[in-house]
């Protein structure tokens, strides 16, 4: 899958793309049909693996169909049950509605797309980590409101970049466990409970659906959407984290003191090395956290036992915000493992600036005594605290 | 295309598919190329028709190759150049810049879609003057706030939305036409005026890329985005109408007064009739403000000669905001167009309202006189008006 | 009136404060009485200058006993009949519905803010034509994707934002003219109508309401929200030229072609001369995309005859959008007038920059000839063309 | 404290004010002050106490000042040194920069309004857990997409609500707690290691300082404002859990199933009684989630060691809605706490229903079965796995 409006969309694969959707949507009437007949609701002759069913050639008729109904589930479960047929046929899909399909599936996606993002974290703490290691002492400019500020060093930058990437981790990590739905049409698991003649039993079926999936366990969610709020909210974190990176990164491949390690080109000038992947990042974190309100606007419009409309706002956005993620994650990772550092240029970017000594002759004169040898003040223990605290997280994950 | 997070995205057809961009971008190439030729800044030797050298099948390949230059012109022109060869392959493309390539395809796609949804808002409006014609003197209990306000009529209740649907096309009436973007690499036109000898040529070649395309000519607009925002305001102002509209119709089949044509199914539920295109109008609603804001924030991040992520995030909000509103504007005008009215349970929810005549009583106490026989107000000025200015706006389109 | 929280506040004076905003609402309220004594359906005893009623000291006791009703319309009509009393008291707001008082009351305030910001812009037009003319043959670097791409001139920079500025003031003309909301508790009319007897003298009382208040005649428009958002969408496009501006800015200040006229302090750092204004517009744009989204989420939640949180939710966002901007139009007004131009730097910038005449040599070759002496291609012509424009501009407003 | 534009603003109090957001740049500023003294970086004689020499009325005075330096405290500290002078006017602030003493304020005041939503949120869940047992087997119909579903229960829609409300105090446990940021001008403590003349003294003042403060100890976050977003993602999250519920009591009003204790008045219908609380609180719902994407977009524009901009979005930002969460949370607790529920009517509605039992003879028959008596599944075991949630809840706050 590409996209040629979003370039580096490759890279997010099958993440939560159609066909990936209508496999995971499978995967939950596939479960749940072995969980009817594990459960003996459904006899054993219905027993059928659905899996290789349906394939990404439906998805097109299945997503054309969907309107009639609002969603693509009716129109999925229509066409297992003319590709089955008899018990299987008579028992799929029995005890659900179709948004615990739809939002179990969507949940399978997401939970695939959150290991993802925990693999390119992974990696993005490791590269920062050595970055730091590496520079740690190279003087490099630091600047508020554009403008020089005091003496610094590259390691602390990096260090900086490390702490950003490690918050977006650790915001990550908040995420609660994506977990099934299987409430029936109202939220009640009633047709369950029908089925089986207990209540206790139809809430067993649920948990047995999560068990197969694994996934985590849950009551109905149909209308409280703090689950899906809280993941697309971190997801816009990881962006705006790397947003934060590329915004340094642009800035010093204005000042000449970082480079990709391999620039774009342009289609007139041939002298050109353009920051593609700072630039792809810039575009990333231009567009994330829209997408995240949009969630929540879809979860505050939520009413009844179903939405009428909040619940379909969701998918969609869900699915860009996801992809839109997941390819920044991966540029981020490439950026940060190819990144250039011109220690010449740093340094006499340093030099260059006036009055950078300004203040540490005034706490000097205050505090009475001769300026330091050096003004780095703690950056040595924060480096090393970002250093324990990268190393910490990698030992968890 | 389809998708299968969007039910009812069919109905946008090509619109902004990765398919049509990539034809509009080679439109413009091959149209630029016309031009050079015709100028007589290439040889009559490079002049070829490029439409039929690529096709769908090449989407993917430059979607993919376009993180490497950022955007999908440059690996276009050099599938272009191999394909060609000769003098065309050495002068396609000379004189501009990717992003006169890209945004002037971005803007073939927005001159479709707008007319798409100037065809829409025309038929919803005749509909609007049916529905407003045909339930003219009918009771319908007016709410504010939720609760019984005063007596009113259906036909001025279709006179509101025939208002707001007007509002919306007398706003897409206000988005500049869509326009050519000529200014290579730096918007200056220096390269197409090195080529002709002359910037007078070169801003003549600009004029006549528009010709050519049926745009409107323009000055280099690489940093200067309104033209942009102010499209897609517009579109998010269609989507708002349609929402009003539905927000309005999902209470009133509430209160069993309005029913779309034909109802969605349950997968579980036999006996459910659910006002689909409503609910995935207020859909469109929810997501449709989002996404003018993205296209907002990549515009106020314009920077330098060319933007760094501001530009770049844009297409794929544009492409989608486009395809949500073409989605909802055949949806609207089919609900609108299959809308059933009950006058009968109208009648007899106005009648169990209670207190809906204290205001006239206070009103005509105060004024001294008997209360009128009907407290209608200027319901008919307030419809005729409607219809005049559907009417107008019928015979202006 | 100065916020704390954003610094610049007080450049924005009175516009929507609290303060402003209860005038105008008094200003309608007494406005509606004279036409109601004017044409004869009050007595002339009810008739009573308002304005000095109520004052600022009124405002936060309002303010509080807003939330009873949702608005602080009913609570100021409250007050204004214990303070007048007799006809006055009995006679005040007498055919108007709350909605109708606060909407036109916003489109007063509206209309203070869209004066002050088209003066703002006619002194930025000025301000920039002067320093293309000024500037207009200086060199400086073009940049694209954050690189050095061609060679270009200050003149060429200032036309660039002269042009942003002028499509900012064209979105600003085509907003709808602020207008008159009178229709009453269902927006029919039909306490207007009871009163006077006639639906066209109802018509006529809102008529010479608008005249009355300098506003646009206007049918009820309760829910149909078009001519806020329009207006909400025109601010943000003024904002988002701005950002674009300041980009610029802070580019050019980071490179040291481009300063303030005088810099921000540091409460440590002595050295510091920090682009205040820049940073602070730069604000402006980051936070009025959202708050125009708001607006749109506002309006497309319209239902019923009032609606029952849309409406509520205009006014907070209409209000900080309109203070943003006004603050922002000052802002970027003195930035210009007072911005520095280093055209020393700026050429050492040019001059240091490598490959920046590539595109010419390979343009030159291709063309078969030997390169010109400049490569500045139509510059000339598109800044002739920005100062026409500017001409035309000024000489319009 | 009150918004004539934000009906129930009053709600907030000093929340955020003006006023409560300068006495906590005046409390940093004497922590640290006191820091610095006690240890001995500062001399006996630099001892003050600093809280009472800056009152309300200097507010005005320092907001207005503000613009100059980009941000209220160089002008609160030239405030505090005028107003106390020697070495107390010699050493105030000494160490610390704008942003340190900016940010911790801020931090001072999310922790007391987390503190006040956390007391809401504790009401809220007493609230429903008794409407919960109060209503738990009263017969209520569910709906799904606006249409009769199946036959539920008020117990188990008010323990929907209540998993929604422990979903949004639950977001709100995992919000990073408010700590300090005492960086110095870039982040690095320099100044205050220059002071002490040791790293390690210097992280010591800065931990102190949290102590003091009753704030998290952090190292300087100065462009990596998670904690930020994270805290407004939360606040979010509670106003889309209200938002949900506000729908569910406008619908249940719609169907006269619910009512709010009293409702508002309007100015022109005197048979009015308008769910006024509903409405705000769908007003809440509809602005929160685009000033938590502002949050995100300040925070995705970090850069350098002080943003140009990015931070200087947040302040207001947060401001609006930790106020606008603030004031909704007082507005929820209220309408639970007086909403009334006619059974009756309920009963009713759900009798005239049509169809709602055709799921469960279709569930009975393919279970070959006879129809249970009652077809309400799980619910009883969902009412108490809430009501078990909401007691573990109320046990831990």
């Amino acid at each position: 899958m590409a996209d040629l409006f979003w370039p580096g969309d490759h890279r997010a694969g099958a993440v939560m793309s159609d066909e990936a959707f209508l496999a995971a949507l499978v995967d939950v009437e596939n479960a749940w049909l072995a969980v009817l007949v594990e459960q003996a609701v459904a006899p054993a002759s219905a027993a059928a693996d659905m899996t290789a069913l349906v394939d990404h050639t439906d998805a097109a008729t299945i997503a054309a169909g969907a309107e009639k109904d609002g969603n693509p589930v009716t129109g999925l479960v229509a066409l297992l049950r003319s590709r089955t047929g008899g018990d299987t046929a008579r028992w799929l899909h029995r005890g659900l509605t179709s948004q615990d399909v739809l939002d179990t599936a969507l949940m399978l996606c997401l939970r695939d797309a959150l290991d993802t993002l925990g693999t390119q974290l992974n990696a993005q703490v490791q590269a920062l980590a050595g970055m730091v290691a590496a520079h740690r002492y190279e003087p490099l400019l630091t600047r508020t409101l554009t403008q020089p500020a005091l003496p610094g060093s590259a390691g602390l930058k990096f260090a900086v970049w490390l702490g950003a990437v490690l918050d977006a981790a650790e915001t990550l990590d908040c995420v609660p466990a994506p977990s099934v739905q299987a409430g029936g049409a109202a939220g009640t698991l009633a047709a369950a409970t029908e089925l089986t003649g207990s209540a206790d039993a139809a809430l067993a079926m649920s948990a047995a659906l999560a068990v197969k999936l694994s996934l985590a366990e849950a009551l109905p969610w149909h209308t409280s959407r703090a689950r899906l709020t809280r993941a697309g909210d971190a997801l816009v974190t990881c962006c705006d984290a790397w947003g934060h990176i590329a915004n340094d990164v642009a800035a010093g491949v204005r000042a000449g003191e970082l480079a990709e390690s391999s620039g774009g080109g342009s289609s007139t000038m041939p002298h050109k090395s353009n920051p593609v992947l700072t630039v792809l990042l810039r575009r990333a974190a231009l567009t994330a956290p829209a997408l995240g309100a949009t969630l929540h606007s879809a979860s505050a419009a939520s009413v009844d036992e179903r939405s009428d409309g909040g619940w379909h706002a969701e998918w969609a956005a869900l699915r860009t915000l996801v992809r839109t993620t997941v390819v920044a994650a991966s540029q981020a990772t490439d950026l940060l493992t190819g990144l250039r550092f011109d220690a010449a240029r740093a340094r006499s970017n340093l030099h260059a600036a006036e009055g950078i000594d300004a203040e540490q002759q005034a706490m000097a004169e205050l505090a009475d005594r001769q300026p330091a040898a050096t003004y780095s003040g703690a950056a040595d223990q924060l480096v090393d605290a970002a250093l324990r605290r990268a190393t910490a997280y990698l030992k968890e994950t």
